[in-house]
């Protein structure tokens, strides 16, 4: 297999059922739905993370960011739970307003082909009731800046990331070719920073990113020799805006920059809880062509 | 996954497909094959062992016995011939009047489609041209001597095996709840021997089976202490006709015995080899009920 920055859809694809190895009834049924869906503008992802609640987080087998659907392939051993430790720099989808659909493999081939046969009627209906909305899987788009300079905007419905930091930078009007920090000053929005944080504790930082993604608290680690948080502070005093963009590990086990949206400082949390607190404000941030 | 004897449909798929385990294209192409045919009349065992040459054999990716049709993933490192040694218990497929059909996957996702619907409406259209002749794979009938029984013969393009040596026997006006020999009398036609030998050299024998497969050549071993040649020989002049069922490994690594045909003592070359050379004079045989 070719590495990561060399992939194509088919490397993607293949990549994600390889997951499934060893797993006989989800490779089956993973494959399966895939095959029988036939439709290659369609994205999978295999064994993505998800927020269960508070700090609990749980696998889905397959899931469709394109149309917010999960398919759970019902063994006992994926029902677990798995703790906060275990997830850390995972890629986590927030699974409020999703559907999750089981497939039930005990009663026998024929009933898994009725109950998978319905789940891609149910895919194929929910693309055409979409209609222009749904956007079709572009591989080499959906990791291209230039896609959502020309959108115009980024949201967090379209599930962008990038795998590099230059490149979330070059979505607001910069033009870099490199770009080693976790934060740059947006060239037109003055109060705004464009942030590539860790969202979970990680040598220096403790930052942490609240169930439902809507809050993000800044913090240095005790032992974190350079910034303590009355630092952080006053730092973030100065530009009140953050667009953010979360490393996270993606579905390959590839560094990516998620979006998670525009967020601003909640002054008053922020004197209160003696680290900066940063509410988010909007879905959506504006882009920019150089 | 449940123990051979007690598997199903579903299990032996499940089992079929776990072999391509780790080889992503080849899980790919096979498992798309298999889902876009969408038809669970159609039996295929991946991995299949075949005969190339003399004593040359390779492995095919997915076979599908009722159609005699072979599928082979375009991978450099399948293209390797495998030795005779590697190969001594495995269940090997005379390939002689198969097609083997080519998957190129260096082409990208679309091209590896459109091949595999190509190939999918080939099957297809072979079983419709079958008609009648195109037998539902049924996996309970086709372990059950019963089966046989009831449609008064066994021919080798029925791709015959069971899993054990009572129900071969059974097959033929015999009512054994157990039998351990390698062999037992016919009960109805006294010149013939169900024989199920093992058609590789294994510690007391060195039996062989040609190419083509239809020549076996039943020779004890140097180191065998309660036979010698001579000794064979004048055993087999005693009942001249054989039902040979060779001992194999299944697709599963389990023991079958797979029909081979009806074998006649060549009592010429018997003398000039100084080992009892059989000759196949039918590819099929009558059954009997008890």
């Amino acid at each position: 297999l070719k590495e990561i920055g060399k992939m194509d859809k088919l490397e993607f694809i293949l990549r994600q059922l390889a997951k499934t190895n060893k797993k006989n009834y989800e490779n089956y049924v993973v494959t399966r739905i895939w095959h029988k869906l036939d439709n290659i503008n369609v994205k999978f992802i295999t064994q993505q993370y998800v927020s269960r609640r508070e700090r609990k987080y749980a696998l889905t087998d397959m899931y469709f960011p394109q149309i917010n659907l999960h398919i759970e392939v019902d063994e006992p051993h994926h029902k677990m739970n798995i703790d906060a430790d275990k997830v850390r720099e995972a890629d986590i989808v927030n699974i409020t307003n999703h559907e999750i659909r089981r497939v039930d493999i005990n009663k026998g081939l024929e009933d898994i082909h009725s109950q998978i046969d319905d789940i891609v009627k149910q895919i194929n209906s929910r693309i055409q009731y979409l209609g222009d909305k749904f956007i079709p899987w572009d591989f080499e788009k959906e990791l291209n800046p230039e896609t959502y300079i020309n959108k115009g905007y980024i949201a967090l419905e379209d599930n962008v990331a990038f795998r590099r930091c230059y490149e979330v930078c070059n979505c607001f009007g910069l033009n870099y070719q490199g770009w080693q920090r976790g934060e740059a000053i947006h060239p037109i929005e003055k109060d705004t920073t464009i942030w590539m944080p860790k969202l979970f504790p990680n040598g220096d930082w403790d930052n942490s990113i609240s169930y439902n993604e809507d809050v993000i608290f800044e913090t240095a680690a005790p032992t974190n020799e350079k910034y303590y948080n009355k630092q952080i502070i006053i730092e973030s005093y100065k530009r009140k805006k953050r667009i953010v963009f979360a490393k996270v590990r993606g579905p390959l086990g590839d560094i990516m920059y998620r979006f998670k949206g525009l967020f601003e400082l909640d002054e008053k949390e922020t004197v209160k809880t003696n680290c900066a607190v940063w509410r988010k404000i909007s879905d959506t941030v504006k882009t920019y062509r150089v």
